[in-house]
């Protein structure tokens, strides 16, 4: 396989989410770090060569002239994980795996993360009036979020089953740290399990 | 293949996808319709039996007790393409496909969509404060996406090339009412070329 480095953040879960993918596939991955808060990923060079979306993370396959550039957690993560046993080969389940993905992008990752990041990072005396406004509805999006993960782990030891798979891969970084975005995680038993499952995989890897 | 229904709103955008790619594989595909303005998917029956995150659309897949959910629009079209020309095969290809069909539910869906919805199905006096005060960051967001959009097609009739991919089925949908969301497409010519590329697809079919 051509090199891979990763565009990345640290302190983001997005990040971290194609670092774990690597880690349990024992891929080596090289990272190159930004600082999304100095505005790092949003410069003339970053938006022409790396992602002109002017986001991290962004994982690069190859390098020089021959170099791709994938923007996108999950898709870098499938990316990555194409061929192995964390993704599923059943056209159902594969489809299902999906489904939980889609969802973390849409139903948790903007009320977990985002208030995991003005709450942790920007801190909630200098968030704007716009965003103050928006905690109540993101905080109740994302304890909805959680109490459907609770449910469906009650049955499932993962989300797609009895092993894990990349939708594991890309609920964990955001929930495991939901509570510095507030969330209170004793209220979710079965997600509490779920978290102890994902770390004790072989190859597990600690985010930043 | 089992029989397949989809619970749906007509309106929807995300279900009009799942739609187009039965069409455009030739699939039969049943529907069963909702009033998502009436509450129609968070019954107790609803959220019991089709989807605990009480959201259409949900493609079902066999009948009776052997039933099968699928919510999430992009995972439902995913299923539906399993093995046909509408998923590249190539491994970079494929992951750059799902990189747009990602990129389509966090950073179009939610801002273009959404202020269609509000615009055009539940009227701006009826917004609530805080619905309103989100206006404008959606519309910049929105633009943001149509712009990158517009930018990327300069270059490809298709968004991952040369060929109809499930990115176009997943971002067609919503950029192509965008009006119906006060964003103006004259702007965008690159997307004006796509719509029209899309539209002229062997077994395309319009939106209800």
């Amino acid at each position: 396989m051509a090199p891979l480095t990763l565009h990345e953040d640290p302190r983001s879960g997005n990040c971290f989410k194609i670092k774990l993918t690597a880690a349990l596939l024992g891929l080596p991955l090289a990272t190159r770090g930004y600082d999304i808060m100095k505005g790092e990923t949003r410069t003339p060079e970053f938006l022409a060569t790396v992602n002109a979306n002017g986001r991290i993370p962004v994982l690069q396959i190859g390098e020089g002239a021959d170099a791709r550039f994938l923007p996108e957690s999950n898709a870098a993560c499938w990316y990555l994980a194409h061929g192995s046993a964390l993704i599923p080969a059943d056209r159902f389940a594969q489809a299902d795996m999906l489904r939980w993905m889609f969802f973390e992008q849409y139903n948790h990752e903007p009320n977990i993360a985002t208030l995991r990041f003005w709450l942790h990072f920007v801190g909630e005396a200098n968030l704007s009036e716009q965003q103050r406004a928006q905690i109540m509805a993101k905080r109740m999006a994302g304890c909805a979020a959680l109490d459907l993960m609770n449910k469906h782990l009650a049955n499932n030891a993962f989300f797609c089953g009895e092993a894990v798979t990349l939708a594991d891969i890309a609920l964990f970084p955001y929930t495991h740290v939901a509570e510095e975005g507030g969330f209170g995680l004793r209220d979710y038993p079965h997600i509490l399990r779920w978290i102890a499952r994902v770390q004790a995989l072989p190859g597990f890897i600690a985010m930043d």
